[in-house]
C-alpha cells in the first residue's frame, strides 16, 4: 500500500513539478481544460484573480496617460501579408475563418457554407488591424501621440498547451502607441516595461529582471523587445510581459505618416506592449507550495476567510453573530489603501475539509471561530505562508490585520527573491555551462539549473549549444552591462552579458 | 447656396433620423466602421462609456449572487447540432473556423492550410459550450444553483449592420445559471430582467417596459423570453436586454442532470440573460439632440468639463491655478455616492470650437472660467440639457453640483418617459392600427407610429398584417394584463394585450 499523502497536493514539486502545477490548478479550482482543443475554462476563483490583476494594471495604464478602446477580433488575411517578419511569426498558428454560415449536410449534420471572398484571421495580436486604423487617424503632428490599450482575447494555434501558460485562446491587454519621434517611442517602451516590473514585484510579489531580448528572441517585426523575466520554483525562466519598440517597421508597412510642424511628411514611430493570463500561471509557480495555491495578499480575491465552528443550532446563532461583527470590523480596516476583503464560509462541510479547501485555494489568512474563542474573545489564526496556527486576542488581530497582510506580501517577495538569488550563477566556460543545465538523470530530470549570467559574443556562434541543452537567452539585463568580457563558449571578446535559462 | 446649419448635427432628427444617428456617433467620437466587414472600432470616449456601464452592471450582478468566469470563444460545430431550434436560430449567421494556419500561395500571397477535422464556430452566444461544461460540474443537488456571468465578445454574421445597434462582432455579458427547480429558474429569469430594468431606468435614464416575448419572438430554444423595451426618439422600439427561462431544453440536449436529495436523477433548469454594446446605441437614440450626444450624468465619463479662457501667458497661469483648485473642490463633492468626475480641457483650440466639442460629446456640465469670472468669483455654467448658459457664484455652484447632476438625470428620464407616454396609444381596430403605422409619404417616411397597445387573439392570424406594416409584437407587458378583450384584427376573444411597434 502507498504511504498516505503528507501534503495536500500530490505529487509534490520535487516529485513531478509539471504534474504538481496541474494539480494546484485543480485543487484551487482556478481553471480546467475545455472540450475545445487547447482552450481552457477560467473558473470563478481564477477569474476573480484575473479581475484583480486587470483592475490594478488598468489603473496603472490610465495613470500613465493611456485610454482603452476596442478593435475587431477578425483581421483580413491580406493585412498580415504586409509586414514580412510579422506574417512569418504568426502564420503558422492562426485560426482562419473561411465561411459565414452553416447549412444542413446530407447526413443530417451541418457543414460550412457561404464562403468568404477573403479569409479572416482571429487576431493573434492586433498590430495590423490597429495600425490600419491609426493610419486613418494620424494626419498631423497634432494627432500624436496616440496612447491606447485594449483588453481582449486572442488566439494562437499552439500545438502543446498548458493551462494559463500556453493556451490556444488567452486573455490579455495590448497597448498600441504612436509617436512623432523615435526618442518618445523608446521612452514609452521603457515606461511600460517599468509598469509591468512594478506590477510584478509590488502586486504579484514576483521579482523580475528587466532586459532586452536578443535579435532571435524579438517580437516579429520589432526593433527592440524589452521583457520582464521571473524564475519559477523549478528554476526555469518565465517571460511575464513584453514591451516592443517597433521603430517605423509597421508604420511604413501600413502608411502611418504625419505632417511635421515644419511641413514635412514622416512615418511615425510605434510601440506595443502586453501581458496576459499567463501571469496567473506565473503567480501559481512563484508562490504555491505542496499544499496548494498561495496568493499574494494584494491580489487575493479574499484576503481573510472566517470559518465559524459550532455543534448545534444554539451555538450556530451565537457564533454567526460574533462572526458577522468580526467581519464588519475587519472590513473597516485597510491594506494597501483598500478595505480588507473578508469572506465567511458557512457551508455545511466538515471543519477539516473546509479548512483545507481554503488552504488549497491560497487564501492568505484563515480564522476559525467557535464558542471557546468567543468566551476568550480571541481568534484562531492561520497564515498561508506559515505552517502552524495561533490564538490571538481579537482586538490585536483586528488592529494589526493590515500590517500582517503587508508582512505576508513582503515575505512572499523575499522568499521568491531568495530562490532566484541562490540559483543565479556567473559562468565563464562551456564545461560549467553544460554541467549547470544538464540533469543528473536524463530519463527523469530533477529540478536543476537556474539563471546563468554569461558574457557572449554573438547568438549565431552559440546557437547549436543552446539548442542541444534546450537553453535560451532570456535577456540582456539593463543592469550589470557596464563592462565587457570574454564569451563563455567561444572565448572571443564580448560586450554583453545575458541571462541564460531553460524557459516556459 | 445652402443655409448655414443651425444645429451642430446635420441632418437633424426630423430631416433624416438614421443619418442623424451616424453623425452623432461621428461627432461624439464614439466609434467608427472598421476595415473588417460589419465590425466597428469602439473609440476611447465610447469605450469609457461602455466601461461605466460594465462596472455598474457587474456590481449589480455580484450583489445578486453571481460570479464571473470565462469560457472558450470557439465552439465545436457538433455542439450546435444538439438543440434543434438553437441551431436553426444561429446557423445562418455563424463565422466558421476551418483552418489553423496560413501558408504561402503560388502568387506570393497567403492561403489557409491545416484543415481542422471538425470546424469551429465563433460563439454567437454560449449556451452550448457553457452547458457542456456545466454537465460535468453538476452531479448532485448540492452543486446547485450555478450562478455565473461572462463578459465577452460574440460574432453574428449580420448582413445589414449599424454601429452599436447591429454589428457582426459585439461586446456583451451573458449570464448562464442552473437550478434544481423550475420555480427557482423562473425566479432568476425575473430577477435579472428586473436588474436590467433598474439599470436602464436608474443609470441610463431610459424608461423601459418589461414583458414576455411571444412564441415567434423568443430566443431559439427558450421556454420564455423576458425583455425590456424602450422607445427611441423616432418612436421605434429597441429591445435593450433579454432574460430567458430555458426550461429543461438545453439540460436535456446537453445532459445537465443531478441527483436530488431523495436520490432521483433529474434534468436541471437553466436560464440565460444578456445585454450588449447595443445599449450604447439605445442611449444615443434616447437622449441625444440636434447638437449631438447627451450623456446621463450617472454614466458620463466626465460629468463636468472645465474650459479655461485666457489671452496671454500671464492670464494663463492665473486661470489655470484657479481652475485646478476648482477641479479639486468639485472632485471632493459626490453624486450618486461617487466623487464627481471632472475634466479640464486646456488644449490649444479656439474657445467656440472647444465648447462645441464637449457639447457634441454630451458632457453634462461645461464651465468656462476666464479672468473676469475669477474677479467676480463666479463660474459660467452650461447644462447639456438646457440651451443657455448662466453665471453662478462659485461656492453655490460647487455646493449644489451633486444636486444639479441628479436633477439632470431625472430630467432626462422624465423627457424620455414623456415622449413614450405621448406616443403610446390603445388601438382596438385594424383600420386605426394601419393608419398609426403608415407613414404619410412612403418614399420619404417621416417619423411616425409609436407603441400600440392592442388585444390580440394569436400571432398566426395577424402575421400577414404585421409583415405588411413591418410591425412586430414587442412584448406582452407584465402590467395591464388583468382583464381580457377583443382582438384588434380578428375580433375574436383575446386574453392578452401586447405592445406593437416598428423596431430596431
Ligand atoms: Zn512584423
Ligand atoms: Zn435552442
Amino acid at each position: 500500500m502507498a504511504k498516505p499523502p503528507q501534503t495536500a497536493i500530490q505529487p509534490t514539486r520535487a516529485d513531478d513539478y509539471p504534474e504538481w502545477y496541474q494539480q494546484v490548478i485543480r485543487a484551487a479550482d482556478l481553471a480546467e481544460n475545455s472540450p475545445v482543443r487547447g482552450c481552457m475554462v477560467i473558473k470563478p476563483w481564477g477569474y476573480r484573480l484575473w479581475e484583480n490583476m486587470q483592475r490594478a494594471l488598468d489603473d496603472m495604464f490610465k495613470a500613465t496617460g493611456h485610454q482603452n478602446a476596442y478593435f475587431p477580433l477578425l483581421i483580413p488575411m491580406s493585412f498580415l501579408e504586409k509586414e514580412a517578419e510579422h506574417v512569418e511569426g504568426f502564420a503558422k498558428e492562426c485560426a482562419v475563418v473561411t465561411h459565414h454560415r452553416l447549412e444542413p449536410d446530407p447526413d443530417g449534420g451541418l457543414r460550412p457554407a457561404g464562403k468568404l471572398e477573403e479569409p479572416l484571421i482571429i487576431r493573434p495580436t492586433s498590430e495590423t488591424i490597429i495600425g490600419a486604423t491609426y493610419a486613418k487617424w494620424v494626419q498631423s503632428y497634432r494627432d500624436l501621440p496616440i496612447l491606447i490599450n485594449q483588453w481582449a482575447n486572442v488566439v494562437r494555434w499552439e500545438m502543446r498547451t498548458r493551462m494559463f501558460l500556453r493556451t490556444a485562446e488567452f486573455l490579455w491587454q495590448e497597448g498600441h502607441t504612436v509617436h512623432a519621434t523615435a526618442a518618445e517611442a523608446i521612452e514609452e517602451t521603457e515606461r511600460m516595461i517599468n509598469v509591468y516590473a512594478d506590477f510584478a514585484e509590488n502586486w504579484m510579489a514576483m521579482p523580475v529582471i528587466v532586459g532586452s531580448k536578443t535579435a532571435a528572441e524579438r517580437f516579429p517585426g520589432a526593433v527592440d523587445t524589452l521583457s520582464i523575466e521571473a524564475m519559477m520554483q523549478d528554476r526555469k525562466a518565465l517571460q511575464a510581459g513584453t514591451s516592443h519598440f517597433l521603430g517605423q517597421n509597421f508604420s511604413k508597412a501600413q502608411e502611418i505618416a504625419f505632417q511635421t510642424e515644419a511641413g514635412d511628411r514622416e512615418f511615425a514611430w510605434t510601440t506595443s506592449w502586453g501581458v496576459s493570463t499567463r501571469l496567473v500561471g506565473a503567480l501559481i509557480m512563484t508562490h504555491s507550495d505542496d499544499d496548494g495555491f498561495v496568493l499574494p495578499p494584494r491580489l487575493a480575491p479574499s484576503q481573510v476567510v472566517i470559518l465559524p465552528i459550532y455543534r448545534d443550532q444554539a451555538q450556530r446563532a451565537e457564533v454567526l453573530e460574533y462572526v458577522a461583527s468580526l467581519q464588519k470590523e475587519l472590513m473597516a480596516q485597510t491594506y494597501a489603501g483598500l478595505p480588507i476583503r473578508v469572506e465567511v464560509d458557512d457551508r455545511d462541510v466538515r471543519g477539516g475539509e473546509k479548512k483545507w479547501h481554503h488552504v488549497k485555494r491560497g487564501v492568505p489568512i484563515r480564522i476559525e471561530v467557535g464558542p471557546k474563542d468567543i468566551e476568550k474573545n480571541s481568534v484562531f489564526v492561520g497564515r498561508r505562508d506559515q505552517a502552524k496556527s495561533v490564538g490571538l486576542p481579537r482586538a490585536e488581530f483586528i488592529q494589526t490585520i493590515g500590517k500582517t497582510l503587508a508582512d505576508m506580501q513582503q515575505n512572499l517577495f523575499d522568499r521568491a527573491l531568495e530562490l532566484r538569488e541562490s540559483n543565479t550563477v556567473d559562468i565563464d566556460n562551456e564545461a560549467e555551462f553544460r554541467k549547470f543545465f544538464t540533469p543528473k538523470n536524463e530519463a527523469q530530470p530533477e529540478i536543476h539549473g537556474g539563471f546563468a549570467r554569461c558574457y557572449f559574443a554573438d547568438e549565431a556562434s552559440i546557437d547549436a549549444l543552446l539548442k542541444e541543452l534546450k537553453v535560451t537567452i532570456r535577456c540582456v539585463p539593463r543592469d550589470h552591462n557596464d563592462v565587457s568580457g570574454v564569451c563563455f563558449a567561444t572565448g572571443r571578446p564580448a560586450a554583453k552579458k545575458a541571462i541564460f535559462a531553460k524557459a516556459y
